[in-house]
């Protein structure tokens, strides 16, 4: 049998779920916790057709990979080595950490709300970061520091795309995000009054969006025109992240080349190299979650299935209703069930996954958790005390 | 004026809000960062009020503290060193916190889902420990380490109660906590099995509740009814925690002697000691966590002031739609406007409160936020690598 999110690098293989080279279960049974392994190879793809869609429209583009998505040393020293993205930034450490790893200023954009002066004071010492001004105040209290610097404006294009609307990061209801219309005259006064020339916009419409809100995406390019009409020095367009893959079956995938289209036609018409940040849309669906079979028990009706790792190390579905794939390393035979999986924190809300049917499980089994390469480690808490986990790149 | 919220301990003089003799402006000026301050005689009075409750009512009873809502070591030492309860643990980890602090196993119940063999491993090194089995197959590995330990059994009464749906832990729909009805029999045949006495029974139906609930935690307690008809060796009722304070102005205190009238009745009609575990009914009140402007700024239409910290250390509002009061250290005179006190964490999700009324702010003032003395730092994340806070003991 074969499901339908198995590709090429991850597969069963005689019954045994590889991920590129690696044997999982082998993998498991080594690190003895809940273990994060991500096959680089699949980061590499990943990058090059987003790099290759874009390219083959000769659309001039940088790709910024999303640190706050994954920060593990081996993995943002493995990108740098590799070449072919800089990296997105939202705070001092972030900078710093980046900096450790090797990488320029100029391979830098930094996006952040609330910026306090302190963190301005560190971004003042890095004057060759491309740095996305959120809000008017940020304009000025930069200014203070670098007067003349080339910034960028992060706007709020009032037009939210994600894969559900809890991930929308603009719409009708105000967000903190970036600078509206109403306040866009100041934002620019403010940047003259310090010599600042605007080259580049920002705005980041939300996460995981899918084919059916590529239109919706298309809307968010349009709401550009107007800021970007006030703005001739303008060289960079960064249109965020949020590129989405599908989670369950029933998810239409993006069209990349449709994607690409939408973007191409905008970019040629103004004239802009286009910046991305891709957070997820790199590493998401490299990354598995590796955890042991704690407790098989049916429980008044339902068949629950704990683990050995708990919703602190990954919080997509418990607060963000984003679901996982759930695989068996090893599958026994047998009929399905459905089954409901759990994690072992105190919290009602830790539940991998439920009513999901999966071959019999017994104690000591291992489970792949899939799609969890993005936003796991580096949001984990220590939540019960039960934040040990280790990662792994696979090569 | 004076707000609902102020008490003898948490009141602003001369204008300046004040912890137990502490000015929260002076202790924000030294740390320099995101700062949680716990009011220590606060805690003991919470403590204290409960305990005198039961007392009143000749109660047996004892109290847990439930640690995974914060473990602050000097907070953990200054209950162990203050007397008057034990501690309630729901991980090997925490276990091991507990002994370093001084805590006798009599003085720990230990209480967790989906426990693994491992977990069991250190557990049997303990043999004193009240110890809640929340599965059958718990009860199984337990006994083939620690034939004949007396045991408890943690019931699912499938009745919730909550400040909020969110956060009850029983009900119609089936959780992954505790006992059933259908398996209780097969429950008390492996602690037969394995000669193990069942002395306590536990159950813990929610968190935050209030007293529009007291008449579902009587019915929870009616539905243990059941399940100690079947154990004659019980000694120990283990209630839980989930007594909840007020939020917001609108929500009706719980009435403590109430309360214990109905705790009271069950136990002299049961003849048990009444074993409790609170966690934010301790420490949630006593806590606060003190963060500075960073921005003051209308984005469209809205006032957003955004803080030097984020949801990433206190996920209350964002995760578990429990609002926060937000009060100015040393609030500005003049017109109360329309806030939303947002963070610097890059996520739509990032509010503190919105739309709340507050006295005009700028750029360097101090906010406190009241009400996270509990699950505050002890889940806190790195999240954009923005985890930095300090914590202080105010004595």
């Amino acid at each position: 049998m074969t499901h339908w999110w198995e590709r090429a690098d991850l597969r069963y293989e005689n019954g045994r779920l590889q991920l590129g080279q690696q044997d999982l279960q082998e993998l498991a049974e080594v690190t003895g916790m809940p273990t994060f392994a991500y096959h680089m190879p699949r980061v590499t793809d990943n990058l090059n057709r987003l790099k290759a869609a874009l390219a083959a429209r000769n659309v001039p583009h940088k790709v910024f990979f999303a640190l706050k998505s994954n920060r593990f040393l081996p993995l943002v020293t493995y990108l740098k080595l590799q070449g072919g993205c800089g990296v997105d930034l939202c705070s001092p450490n972030e900078l710093l950490l980046a900096r450790q790893v090797g990488f320029r200023e100029e391979e830098m954009t930094y996006t952040n709300t609330a910026v306090s002066s302190h963190d301005l004071d560190i971004l003042a010492k890095h004057p060759n970061v491309n740095i996305n001004c959120d809000a008017v105040s940020m304009i000025r209290r930069l200014g203070e520091r670098c007067p003349g610097r080339e910034i960028g404006i992060r706007i709020n294009p009032e037009v939210g795309v994600g894969y559900n609307q809890g991930m929308e990061y603009a719409g009708k209801k105000t967000t903190k995000f970036g600078i509206y219309r109403a306040q866009f005259a100041a934002a620019l006064a403010m940047a003259k009054k310090y010599d600042m020339r605007v080259t580049t916009l920002h705005f980041h419409a939300g996460s995981g969006y899918l084919q059916p809100q590529v239109g919706s995406f298309a809307n968010v390019l349009a709401q550009s025109n107007w800021f970007l009409d006030q703005c001739p020095d303008v060289v960079n367009l960064n249109i965020g992240g949020g590129l989405g893959l599908r989670l369950v079956e029933s998810d239409e995938a993006i069209n990349l080349e449709a994607w690409a289209d939408v973007v191409a036609q905008h970019a040629h018409a103004r004239g802009v190299t286009i910046h991305l940040e891709p957070g997820d849309y790199l590493v998401k669906d490299a990354g598995v979650l590796l955890l042991q079979v704690n407790m098989v028990e049916r429980k008044k009706e339902t068949l629950f299935v704990g683990v050995n790792g708990g919703f602190n190390l990954h919080v997509g579905n418990a607060y963000y209703q984003t679901p996982y794939i759930i695989a068996p390393l090893i599958p026994r035979g047998g009929e399905l069930h459905l089954t409901t999986v759990s994690g072992h924190i105190n919290e009602a809300i830790d539940i991998w996954d439920k009513d999901i049917m999966l071959p019999p499980l017994a104690e000591e089994d291992y489970l792949a958790l899939l799609n969890v390469g993005g936003y796991g480690s580096s949001m984990s808490s220590n939540h019960c005390m039960r934040g040990e986990f280790s990662e792994y790149l696979i090569l």
